[in-house]
C-alpha cells in the first residue's frame, strides 16, 4: 500500500472519532484513570470507567469499544474485566488488551494469556510485554521495554494470527501488525516516557478508534481496523511531538501534549508523523 | 427573593466556606479522587478520600460534610457508602448524593433509590441522572445529560419534596430546586465537559458548602442551604469562566481553572454569575 | 558533623538516585497514584504500583524500594501490604511507612504499628501521625499536623530505636531522625499543602532514594540511610521553592513543581535548602 494512501486512511479514522465521540469503557488500572479519561476527552471521545462484574457486561453491549488493562488488577476487577470481554463479545464490541507488566509478573500474565482466547480486536504494548505474551523473550521488569521492537515483529505476527486481531509494539518507533500489513510509524517524544499513563490512555485510544470504525458504517470504506490502530498511535505520538515543542520539563509537558491531542487537525497528524508500510 | 438577597447570600456562603475549611468526606470513583481533592483544597476547604466500611462512619461523624459518589463502586465500597451515611446521620453530617450514571446502570440506580431513604441534604446530578432517581425518564448512556434541564425539574420537585433537600441539575444552565425555592445559574463553559471530574468534583464542592452551614453557627442567618448548594454551583462555574479566557484547550484549561478556584474573591464570583430566582 | 559534610552527602544522594532509577514499589491510596508516579518519574526514578496479595510479595523482592501508605486501605490493598513487606524484608529492600493519619482513624493506626515489628527503613509522616506511631499525643484530624514538628521530636527517637530505620517529621520545617542524628531541613513552600500528593509523593521519594542507596554499592560511602532521606525531602522541598517563584495558585503550582523535580541540579537543590544538623 502506498504511503499516501495509507495517510489517506489516517486522516479518514481521525475525522470519523472525532465525529462519532466513541464511547470507551476503560477497565484499567487505577494510577492512570484520570489521565486516560482526560485522554480520550480532549482527543474526541468518551470515556466510562464502569469496571464492576455487575455492570461490565451490560455496559460493554452498549460501548463503541473496551479496554482490557490489568496494571493493578484486584480480584474483583479481574472478575469485572471477564465480564465486560464476555458482554463485548455478546454484541460485537471490539476489545483491546493492554498486557502491562506481562512477563515480569506471572499472576497477570497468565490471565491476559487466559483472554487471548475471546479475540481481541487489538493488543497494544511494549517489545517485552507482546513477547512476553505470545510465549517468547524474558519479558522485562516491569514498565520498560527491554526487548526490541523489531526482534519482536514475528511475536506479534503470532499473535495477530492467533487472535485474527492488530497487534501494536509500541516504542521509540511503534510497529503495527496485522496478517497481511506492517505498518511502521516514527512519532512522539522521548518525554512521553515521563509523563505516566501515555502509554496506559493509547490503549484507550485504540479502542476508541476502533469503536469509530464498527460506529460510522457509512466511513468504513475510508479506513479499517488496522488504519484505526495506526491512527491512535499517530494521534498520541504527533500530540507528543508539539508538546515538546511547547514545553522541556514532564509537568508542563503532560499539559501541552493533552491541548495538543484537543488542537491538532487531522490534515496536521498526517503531515507530523512519518509512516512506513512493509 | 430579590436577586441582590441572593448575591448577598452568595457572598456569605463563599467567605464562610473559606473561613471554616470544612472537612469533606469524599466516598467517589477512582477516576476523579485526585483532581476532586485539588478542587477542594484550592477553592479552601479540606478533602480525606476515606471510604472503608471500618472507618467510614467513624469519619462522617466527625466530617463537615460527606460525598456519596457511586461512580466506580467496588462492592467493599458500596459498604463503606452505607456505613458512612449511618455516621453522619448519626450526628447530623450532611451528606451529598451524586448518582452517577443513574438510569443507565441498573445495579447502581438501584442503589442510588435505595438510599434516597436516608435522606441526602442535597442531590446534584445532571438532567438524566435525576430524571432516572425520581423514577421518570428513559436515562442517558452514562455521563451525557440527554433530557433538558428545564424538563426535569418536576423530577427535582419531587425528590426535594421526597427527601427535604435541596437538589441541583448541572448543564449549561444550572437548576437549584428546594421545596420552596427554584433558582437557574449560568456559569462555566463548554470546555468544562472536556476535564474529567469537572462534574464529579462540584459534587464534593456541594458537601463542603453545606457542612460550612452547618459548622458556622454564627453565620447561619446569612444564607441558608439552598443558598449552600447554589454557591458551590456558582465558585465552580465562574472559575471555568475565568480559566476560558486564559486556556483554550483542555488541558490548560484544567490547570486555569484550579488557579481560579483558588483566587477568585467572592465579590467575583457573585459578579460574573448570573442568578435567577423563580 | 559539619553543614559542608551534609551537604555533599546530598548531592551525591540525588546525583546516585537519579543514575540509578530506582524501581519504587507504591502502595497507596488511591487519591494520589497519578501524582505520584510522575513525581517518580520526574525526579529520576521508575514506579510501579503493584499492590495485590498475589503478585506483591515477588515484586518488592526486586524493587529497588517499597512505599507502604495505608491512606484509602481496602481489605485486598491491606493484604497486599503484608506481603509487599514480606517479600522486601526477605531480601533486604527498603521499605518506607507512611502512617497516613494515624491517630486518627483507629483502624488503620492499629495496622500502622502492627507493621512497625517489621522495621521500616523509614518512616514520614506529619507530627500528629508520628506522635500517633509512637504512642502519644493526642492525634489530628486526619491529615494536618496539629502538633508541633520540635514536639514530636522524642516520639521520633523513640521510633528510631524500636526500629533501627530513620524517622523524617515534614512540617514547615522537615526533621529527620535516627539514632545518632538530628537534621533540621527548612525548604518548601506553604502552597504545597493546596496540592494533594506533595505529602504522599514524598514517601515515595523517600524509598526511590533508599533504593538508590541500596543499590549503587559503589556510592554507598558518599551517603548513608539518614542523608537519603533528607535528599528526599531537600529535592521535593527545593522544587516546591522554585514552583513557588514561577506560580501563585496551586493548579499553576503543580505544574511548575513536577517540572522543577526534573529541572533542578543537585547542586542547585543543595544551594536552595538549609540544612542544621544538630
Amino acid at each position: 500500500m502506498p504511503n499516501h494512501a495509507t495517510k489517506t486512511a489516517l486522516i479518514a479514522a481521525i475525522d470519523t472519532m472525532r465525529n462519532t465521540r466513541p464511547l470507551v469503557q476503560c477497565l484499567t488500572n487505577n494510577v492512570v484513570t484520570q489521565v486516560t479519561a482526560n485522554v480520550l476527552l480532549a482527543a474526541g471521545a468518551t470515556p466510562a470507567m464502569c469496571d464492576t462484574p455487575e455492570e461490565s457486561a451490560a455496559f460493554a453491549s452498549v460501548a463503541s469499544g473496551v479496554l482490557i488493562n490489568p496494571g493493578t488488577p484486584s480480584a474483583e476487577q479481574y472478575a469485572g474485566m471477564r465480564q465486560a470481554i464476555l458482554g463485548a463479545n455478546s454484541v460485537g464490541t471490539p476489545w483491546v488488551l493492554d498486557p502491562v507488566a506481562a512477563g515480569a509478573l506471572p499472576h497477570r500474565t497468565a490471565f491476559s494469556r487466559e483472554i487471548l482466547a475471546y479475540r481481541p480486536a487489538a493488543i497494544r504494548g511494549n517489545a517485552s510485554e507482546i513477547a512476553a505474551l505470545a510465549g517468547v523473550g524474558a519479558g522485562g521488569r516491569g514498565v520498560d521495554a527491554t526487548d526490541e521492537v523489531e526482534a519482536t515483529i514475528p511475536a506479534a505476527r503470532d499473535l495477530a494470527a492467533q487472535t485474527g486481531g492488530v497487534v501494536a509494539i509500541s516504542g521509540a518507533q511503534d510497529v503495527i501488525v496485522s496478517t497481511r500489513r506492517v505498518t511502521r510509524l516514527v512519532s512522539g517524544h522521548p518525554m512521553m516516557q515521563l509523563v505516566i499513563g501515555t502509554g496506559c490512555s493509547l490503549g484507550a485510544l485504540v479502542a476508541a478508534y476502533l469503536g469509530a470504525h464498527r460506529t460510522a458504517v457509512a466511513s468504513r470504506d475510508a479506513f479499517d481496523l488496522h488504519d484505526a490502530v495506526v491512527a491512535a498511535h499517530a494521534h498520541s505520538g504527533a500530540a507528543g511531538m508539539v508538546a515538546a515543542q511547547r514545553a522541556s520539563a514532564p509537568g508542563s509537558f503532560a499539559v501541552a501534549w493533552i491541548d495538543a491531542l484537543y488542537q491538532l487537525t487531522s490534515e496536521r497528524i498526517a503531515e507530523l508523523v512519518t509512516i512506513e508500510e512493509e
